[in-house]
C-alpha cells in the first residue's frame, strides 16, 4: 500500500518534490497547497494535482489573481490536506516551516520533512541520504539540508571515509538568483558574504559530524548553478585518479568531462536538458574529471551544484527514512531509478 | 509506410529536429551527422540515434575527443546516411547548407530542408507552415526561416488577413548568445545592429510577400529569448480585444498573462519547463494579453521568441510539404500534437 | 554675486548636480542633505561639502552607521540649509519632492528644481534646456524631466523644427539597474513594461507639446546605458545625411561612430572615461552616424542615454532659468563649458 | 632633468600608463604607438599625445579607419619613437612583448618594462614595488606582474613578514571581460579554469619567492573587478584586528567597509568614481574590514582587484627602479601622490 504524502509550499523545490513523489511507486501525492494565483497553480491543475488553500477554507474559497479574472477553486484547506496524508513535506520559505510545525504538525503528531532554510534544531536530524540515512530512520522530523550543504556532503563523505580529512576550505560561488527570479541582482558585480568563515561550514557538520570545514561565500550574476572551489587537507595521500575512481563509484555525484566539451555550468545544464529529465534538471553534484588536483596530501577540486534540484532526491529518501523504510541503499536506488539519476 | 529522414548538423536546432522527427508517426530518423566528439554525440548514442561521420568513412573511422581517450564509432559517412534517406534536413551553420546542396543533394536529386541561415535563393521557397504551406508543396528545396522571422510571420499573418497592414516597424531585442554558449558577449552592454532598417524586414517578405515591414535590431546580455516590440499601422480599426481574440485562435501563438505572474522571458521559460516538454522548450510565439495596445489604427504589441525551438515545428511541416503531404492544417495539427503544442 | 544653491537628496543624480554646481562660476553650493551614513557622505566630507541632516537638528545630531562606529556631524538640519540658500535642487526619490515642496518650499516661498520622478503638475513646467528654456524663465518650480524623456526631446526637437513630425514610435530598452545597484535584477531575462503605449510618450509632450509620440519600454540586464530605437514619420523628406548634419549642430547630442570602433554602449562609456570627465560621465545623448536610416519620409535611428548624467546639465540650466537668467543659449554654453560637453 | 619614456601598445593598460607618466614630475611621455584607427587614438590626439605608427613610416603614413574616411597622421614609426626615448614601457598583448624585445629593445640596448602577459624569463625580474623594488634596481628588463598576482603579493607580503606563512590557497573569481569588451562571454555561466592548482600560484612566487601558494581560478559574468577568496595558514597566531591594522599601514591596500555601505565590487567602483580619479580607477587592492576571519592560525579574507588599474602604479615605479632611482619608498610615495592613491 502506498504512502500518502502531502506537500506544503509549491515553489521552486516544492513543485519538483511533488513531481518526484508522483514518480515513486510506493508513494501517492495527496495534494499541494497554494496561496496566490499564478502559472504554477495552473500547471499543477493541468497535471491533475489537487490544490488546497494555505488558509481557512471559507476565507480562501478561491485562489484568485489580483486582477480577479482568474481563479482556482481549491479542494479544501491545509487541514483537509493534512487529514488525508501520512506524512508531509514542508517546502515553504525559511522560518515558515518552524511555524507550520508548531501550528499543524506537532498538534497532529504528524511526521514532517523540512528544508535547509529551517534550523537544525527544528528537526533534530539533518539529512543527506548517502551520508546518514540511518540517523533519520523512524524520526518524526527530518531536515533535508540546503543545496550547497548537500553538495559538499556528497563529495566530501567518500574522501573522509577513505582518506580521512584534517580540514577543508570551500569557496562557494553562488548563483545570485534562480532562473525565474527577475527581482534580485546583482547584474554586474560580485557580492561577498561578509562573515568569515561563513555559516555553511557548521551546517555541513550537522551531517558530517567530524569534518573540520571552513567556508567563504559570494554571489555572482548567474542563475543556473553554484560553483564550489575546495581544498582538502587529507590524512592520507591519494592521487587525482584515486579520487576520480572514488567519485565514479559514488551515487549522485556525476563526473563531467572537458573532453566532452562540458566546460562550464552552461554546458552542464545544456547536457541535462538533452538527457530529457523533467525540467532539464541535474540533481547529481558535478565534478570535472580534469578539475581534480593533488599536491602531497592537499586535494583541490571544483564542483557545480544545480540549486533547484539536488535536494529533491533527498526529500524522497527522507520520506522513506522517516516512515521506517530500513534499507537506505535500496531507497536511494529506487529514487535514482525513478528520476533517471546515475545511469538509470 | 513512414518517411525516412536524414539529419545533417546536430547542433542547437538539429538535435531538436532529430527528437521531433522521432516523435512523428509518419517519419523515421535514419541518423544524424557528427564531426567532433562532445556530450551531444554521447547523448545521441545513449538515445539510440545512429551517428554518421560528416566526411569520408575511412578518414573518420572514429569521432574522437582531442584528448583522444573517448571516441564514437560512426555507422558510416554522410553518403551512407543519405543513401538510406528519402529526404534530408540540413541544420548546419550559415552557408554550409548551400555547399551541402551543391555537393550532395543536387547530384543525388534529393529533397532537402534548409534553415534561415541560408539565403532564400538557395531553396527558392521560404516557409512558415501556417502562412504559406502550399508554396512548399512538392518542392525539392524548402527553407525554414529564422527564429525571428518565424515569430514575426506567425503574429502578423492573421493581422494582415483580418485587418490589413499599411506598414510595420519591429524593434528586435535579441538574446546575445544561446544558453550553452559561453564564448560570446556582451556581458554588460547593448550592441546595436548598425544597419537601419535591418535585413530582417526583407526576410519576412520572403513569406508574407505583401507586408511593408521595417526592422531595427540589437543584442542584449541574456540567453533565453528574443523580445520584439512591434507597431503596426493597420488598414482597418480593431480593438485590443479583437487582436487578442485573433491570436487566441492562431496556432503556435501562445497568449501569456501577467495575471498568472508571467511577467518576463524568465517566467515564460520557467512555465515551459513546468509543462514538461523536451528540454523545457517553448516553440509557440508568446504574446502578452496585457501587452497589446491600440490607438486608432495603430497597434502596439510585444512578443517573446524562444530562439532554440520555434522553427523545429516548421522543419517537421516542411518535410511533409516537400514530400507532397497536401493538407497543411492536418500537418500542423499532427506536429503540434506530437510536441504538446497549443493545448495538446 | 553668485547664486547660493542648496541640494536635497545626495544620490546618483544629487551627487552629480552638487559637483556640477561647484563647477559654475555664477553658483555656490551651500550644502547637501544626508540621512544615512555611507561612503557618499564620507566622500562629500572629503570634498569639503557641507552636510545637513534631513531631519531635526536635535534628533540627528549625527549621521551614523548602523554599526555605530562611524558618524558624520552635520552642520545643521534641512531648515538651516534652506535658510542659507537662494534656490534648492530637490534630487530625492519619486514623490518625496512633492512632499518636500509642501513641507518646506511652499511655506518659505522658495524656488525649487524637481526631477522627472515628480509629476508635471508638481512643478507646472517640465524642462529640457534646448527645447523650452523660456518656459521656465522666472518660474518658482521647474521639473527637469527623466533621463529618457530628456534623451527623446534632445534628438526629436530639431527634427520637428526642420522637417515636421507626423508621429513617432520609440522602443526604450532600459538598463535594469544603475552600476552601483546590486539589489535589482533581472540577471538573465527581458522584462517588458506591460502598458502599451507606455507613459513615456505623454511625458515627452510636457516638453514637446505637439509631437505625436508612442512608446514601448522594457528592461534588460545591463547597468550602463539605455538604448532607444526610434521610427519617425516626418512631414517632409530628408536624407540620412541631412539628419546627421542637423544633429552635428545640435548641442548635447553627440554623434558616435562605428568607424572609430564605438560599436556598443560599452565602448561609449569607455570613451567617456578616456575623456576624463568627472565619474567618466557622458551627459550628451549619443546617436550613431552609421545608425540612421531613411525610407521615404520614414526615419529610423538608435540612441544611447547615460541615465546617470544627461539631466545634470538640465538641472544647472533650470537653476538659471528659474532665477531669471534670460539668455538660454548662453546658459547652455556656460554649463557645457564647465562640464566639458560638446567640444569644450 | 626628466626621463623620456616611450609607450608601446595603447590599450587598456597602455592608455592608463601613458596618463600616469604624464602626471610624474620626473618623467615625460615621448609618445605612444598605434596601429588601428579608433576612439582611443582620437582621444590621445585630443590630449596632445604624439602618436607613432607600429610599423614602417612609409607603409603607415596614416592610421585609418577601414571605412577610410578618418585618419590619423603619425609623427613617425616605432623606431622614431624609440630614438627619442630613454626607456620604453611595453603594454602589448601577451607574447608580443617578447618579440618586441628581440626586434627592437635588445639591438638598441634599451631598457624596457614588460607586463604580466610575458613570461618571467623574458625580463628576468618580476616586480611588485612594495615587495621587491630593489630586485629591479638598474635592471635592463623588468616585468610588472599581472593584476591578480600584484593583488596577491600586496596583501600577502606583510602577512609573511609579520606572521610567517605555511601555505596559502586562493580561489580567484575573475571578471570574464573588461568593461569595454563586448566580444567575450559568458553571459550566464561560471567557467572554471580546469588546471588545479592553476598557474597563478607559481607566478606569485616570482615575486614572493618563499610563499607556498596554491590557486584555483574561474570566470564569472561581470566586467568590473576580480574577487579573491584566500585562506592562509600562518606560522604565528594573529587576530583579525592585528591583520586589519597591518593592512591599514600597507601602501596600495585599501580597507573598505560594509559599515559605509561598500558591500560589493559595484560599490567599490562607484566610490572610486566619486573620488574623481582618472577613469574612476581603483588601483589599490581592496579588502573588507568585515571580511577578515581568523580561526587559530588560519586566516580567511576576501579582496577585490580592479584589473584595469592596479598595475599602473607598478609600471611607474618599475621605470624608476630600472633607471637607477634608488629609494623605493620614495618612488612609491611619488607615484601614489600623483595618482591620488592612499590618502593623497
Amino acid at each position: 500500500m502506498s504512502l500518502k504524502v502531502g506537500l506544503i509550499g509549491y515553489g521552486t523545490i516544492g513543485k519538483r518534490v511533488a513531481d518526484a513523489i508522483m514518480l515513486q511507486k510506493d508513494m501517492e501525492l495527496v495534494g499541494v497547497t497554494g496561496h496566490t494565483y499564478n502559472y504554477k497553480m495552473e500547471v499543477a491543475k493541468m497535471k491533475g494535482i489537487k490544490i488546497f488553500a494555505m488558509s481557512d477554507k471559507d476565507e480562501f474559497a478561491q485562489i484568485c489573481s489580483t486582477s480577479t479574472r482568474d481563479c482556482i477553486v481549491p479542494e479544501g484547506d491545509v487541514n483537509n490536506l493534512l487529514d488525508e496524508a501520512d506524512i508531509v513535506v514542508d517546502c515553504t520559505p525559511k522560518k515558515v516551516g518552524k511555524e507550520n510545525k508548531e501550528k499543524y504538525y506537532l498538534p497532529r503528531n504528524m511526521k514532517a520533512i523540512f528544508q535547509g532554510g529551517e534550523k537544525h534544531e527544528t528537526a533534530g536530524v539533518s539529512f543527506v541520504a548517502q551520508c546518514n540515512y540511518d540517523e533519520a530512520l523512524g524520526k518524526n522530523y527530518v531536515r533535508v539540508v540546503s543545496c550547497n550543504t548537500t553538495g559538499l556532503c556528497r563529495t566530501l563523505h567518500p574522501i573522509e571515509k577513505h582518506y580521512g580529512i584534517d580540514s577543508v576550505h570551500a569557496t562557494m560561488v553562488r548563483r545570485a538568483a534562480d532562473p525565474w527570479d527577475i527581482y534580485h541582482g546583482p547584474i554586474n558585480a560580485i557580492v561577498p558574504v561578509l562573515e568569515l568563515p561563513s555559516h555553511h561550514g557548521p551546517d555541513v557538520q550537522t551531517v558530517l559530524h567530524n569534518v573540520n570545514i571552513f567556508t567563504t561565500a559570494m554571489s555572482v550574476p548567474t542563475t543556473i548553478m553554484h560553483m564550489h572551489s575546495l581544498t582538502v587537507d587529507m590524512k592520507k595521500e591519494a592521487s587525482a585518479e584515486d579520487i576520480l575512481d572514488l567519485w565514479k563509484k559514488t551515487t549522485r555525484v556525476r563526473v563531467v568531462r572537458n573532453a566532452e566539451k562540458v566546460r562550464s555550468t552552461a554546458e552542464i545544464m545544456e547536457m541535462a536538458k538533452d538527457l530529457d529529465r523533467i525540467r532539464g534538471d541535474m540533481p547529481e553534484i558535478c565534478v570535472w574529471e580534469e578539475g581534480i588536483g593533488v599536491k602531497g596530501k592537499k586535494l583541490f577540486y571544483l564542483q557545480a551544484i544545480h540549486q533547484e534540484s539536488d535536494v529533491v532526491l533527498e526529500n524522497i529518501d527522507a520520506i522513506r527514512a522517516a516512515t521506517g523504510f530500513k534499507d537506505g541503499n535500496k531507497s536511494i536506488q529506487m529514487t535514482n531509478e525513478s528520476m533517471k539519476v546515475n545511469g538509470f
